[in-house]
């Protein structure tokens, strides 16, 4: 692709910002605070939110409405956030890492993909969460 | 983010090409093609492959191992590739999409996520395929 890559002192300061938008992501849905859930998003129509085992969800309203009801259920979450990697492409980042789930009834690991984009006023707003449960290891056919 | 979108034309054209690379993207994978499968990838260490149900692949050489050994296994799949959403910014674009699979013991969705970045020569190359299961609707909780 072409370069818009920043200087390595910018890079790295880009990679921290990054890094630290993806874990606000999940402190803000383990202490299950809508408000610092909200912030972290776009706002629009591009945003896409997969919940581990559900459809996909697209637009602001209806992955709003999912935090709604999952900060209201009866399941909290912990989160144990491992294996993060960053790529920069210019004003947009992705972070693959494994959630470590712990919940009342046992664990689960799930590979998640979160997506950001810089905005005008130079925040990286998280644009998408895609989260795959994992369920066995390579080897075993894809379906 | 900043903006960094072409003129209309350019962006339909981009929307199109981006459109294009998804959809070759599943016919190597139902044509256990992995000539073709090659070329749609980028081939460095950013990219990234989650098969539905199976842990994070990163870098060229896991994904491209994977996609050998799923094309020289015994199952043949065929998808039905409904709902594709486009988001285009600057060099890179994803598009999200439901993989309605009919396998030959039955049939399953899987939500998929799949990024692209514009290569110097202006080819749109596969960096991230993330496959989530649909195993239920929204309402149930995360985990």
């Amino acid at each position: 692709m072409s370069d818009q890559r920043p200087s390595g002192l910018g890079r790295e300061a880009d990679r921290a910002a990054v890094l630290a938008a993806n874990r606000a992501f999940y402190d803000a849905f383990e202490a299950r605070d809508l408000d610092a859930m909200s912030d972290l998003w776009a706002h629009d129509e591009r945003v896409i939110c997969v919940h581990p085992g559900w459809t996909e969800l697209r637009g602001w309203g209806a992955v709003a409405s999912s935090w709604a009801a999952l900060f209201g259920g009866p399941q909290h979450l912990q989160f144990i956030v491992t294996d993060e990697h960053v790529v920069l492409a210019g004003d947009v980042a992705w972070v693959s890492c494994d959630e470590n789930l712990l919940a009342g009834d046992g664990s689960a690991t799930v590979a998640s993909l979160n997506l950001f984009a810089r905005d005008d006023a130079g925040a990286w707003k998280m644009l998408a969460h895609h989260g795959a449960p994992v369920m066995a290891g390579p080897g075993d056919d894809e379906s």
